[in-house]
């Protein structure tokens, strides 16, 4: 295993100059309603609203001189994009973005805002793969991965890490699980500065791979897709997977009626802006509160990057 | 004049057990946008979501035991309601919330849920003064006015206090204004606490009557009332309007479309929930920043209560 706890602490001190030690917010009404005791890391007020920051940031930083100089790509309609443009922006290098042509506007903005170089293909995972592989080609770019990357993982092992410090009695931790990175970092950081934290994960029926990949062992496809979490659509990786699997307590299913109820919740409780993916992991703890009840419960937060004119759509 | 730096010292100590001492947050993306240097003093995650608390916790904490046991009696669609039916609760009295029918059930539903009487009336000004005449001759309970109570205003007062001692270099500080409550409470606390902190207002131009009210010196009306600032619709008191006038550096308009684009930017860069009239002080400070640049500006952001089926219509 290449990611270790020394990997993790060094991550830490090198991505700190660049991040925000996020604050964790509680909610009394919350706590009151449902019997619970939450604990919020608000991973929504991180440097460009998203905790893919810290993954971004650790593998940018750890690239050659030689590398530097060629810049970094990859391909992204969400968070790891900005993460990207925004290390990029801070090295002074090169970021050359793949965009499907279904990205809202505002993202595509909020790229280049960074200077990044976007280059638009089509809305579907080969145009993907191939526009990005034309430019590493030709540029000489290094493509640093959303989650199937070592230095990206380690970076998001860094979330939490700074919930057990601040929290040193912390009983569990919950996340959203997508491709797996911020899960298999945040069971690697508990396993490494907190034996004994048990690591959940939520995940929406209506992208359900993780589930059926911790049961056969191999990485699955979800049987259908259709979620407004639309951070957790892709698939785990034989990377992700395999930390996921050996060290997770268990994967909750919830329902979309469950993310929006949690959704609304938060908003109108916490008053916060959240993605609907930060909402799955909340849905998974009240859904299932007697496995959380009594504990002292990390919730994280993992963006705040909303298009606002999807409101109508939640509420 | 009864409000002093003692009254002022007295109710921060008096209410401290009952409310937040609320972050002052910073983005840096708007600074960098604007060129400007602003502190948010995040009332939004106050108690019942909004400022109001501070006053309506220290006018009830104020009653003689004789006027404990019969309760306190208001008028109020908003957040008054809910500060007064909170401190009712904390103080084991009886709260009577006169609410006219108009009213969203969920604001309804969370003054109930502070265990307040509600009795709902005609939405018209005439039907909630004689609503609430009866119920206080039936009763006994004390009627506390919104604005228009000098313990409201020294409550209200404390919020500008804990901005001047977390931030003892602030220059300026900006507010909403509606019947002046809050905006009378922070020129009292910056006269007291922090001679030469200038205080600047924003007012809403479909609701401007505080503009022309310090103009001619009486309180008038707004010539026309028409926006989504919907905590900003009352009138000044000869009580707020004698303050203001004495104290207030400015009281700046702003548009509608100003309005929206200021909550458009705490949404989308802040990633937190705020109220319409909440983006006014912003808007004006946005619309003014010549008379801002270089200064260390603190906004109040007064509440986060919002119906979220409204954002609909403001994105």
């Amino acid at each position: 295993m290449k990611i270790t706890k020394a990997s993790i602490e060094a991550a830490a001190i090198r991505i700190a100059p660049y991040i925000h030690n996020t604050p964790i917010m509680t909610c009394k009404s919350i706590n009151e309603l449902y019997g619970l005791d939450l604990y919020f890391k608000c991973e929504n007020f991180q440097k460009i609203g998203a905790f893919k920051i810290r993954g971004g940031m650790n593998a940018s930083l750890q690239l050659t001189k030689a590398q530097l100089e060629k810049g970094v790509a990859t391909h992204s309609s969400g968070n790891h994009a900005q993460a990207l443009a925004f290390a990029s922006k801070m090295l002074g290098i090169k970021a050359y973005i793949v965009m499907p042509e279904s990205s809202p506007q505002v993202k595509v903005n909020a790229v280049r805002g960074y200077g990044a170089e976007v280059t638009i293909c089509a809305s579907n995972q080969a145009a993907r793969e191939s526009t990005l592989q034309d430019i590493v080609d030709k540029t000489g770019a290094t493509f640093i991965h959303p989650y199937d990357n070592d230095e990206v993982i380690t970076g998001q092992a860094t979330c939490v890490k700074e919930i057990i410090e601040a929290m040193p009695d912390i009983e569990i931790v919950v996340t959203p699980v997508g491709g797996g990175g911020l899960l298999s970092g945040t069971c690697l950081g508990a396993h490494y500065f907190k034996p004994g934290l048990k690591v959940y994960a939520g995940e929406p029926e209506g992208a359900a791979d993780a589930v059926l990949s911790i049961q056969s062992g191999k990485v699955e496809k979800a049987p259908f897709v259709n979620t407004i979490a639309d951070g957790l659509l892709t698939t785990l990786s034989e990377r992700t997977l395999e930390i996921i699997q050996a060290h997770v307590a268990d994967i909750l299913l919830v329902s979309e009626d469950e993310i929006k109820a949690a959704l609304r919740l938060v908003y109108e409780r916490m008053k916060i802006i959240i993605e609907p993916s930060c909402a799955v992991p909340l849905a998974a703890v009240l859904k299932n509160a007697n496995l959380f009840k009594g504990k002292k419960v990390g919730i994280i937060l993992t963006g705040g990057n909303v298009d606002l004119s999807k409101f109508k759509d939640w509420f």
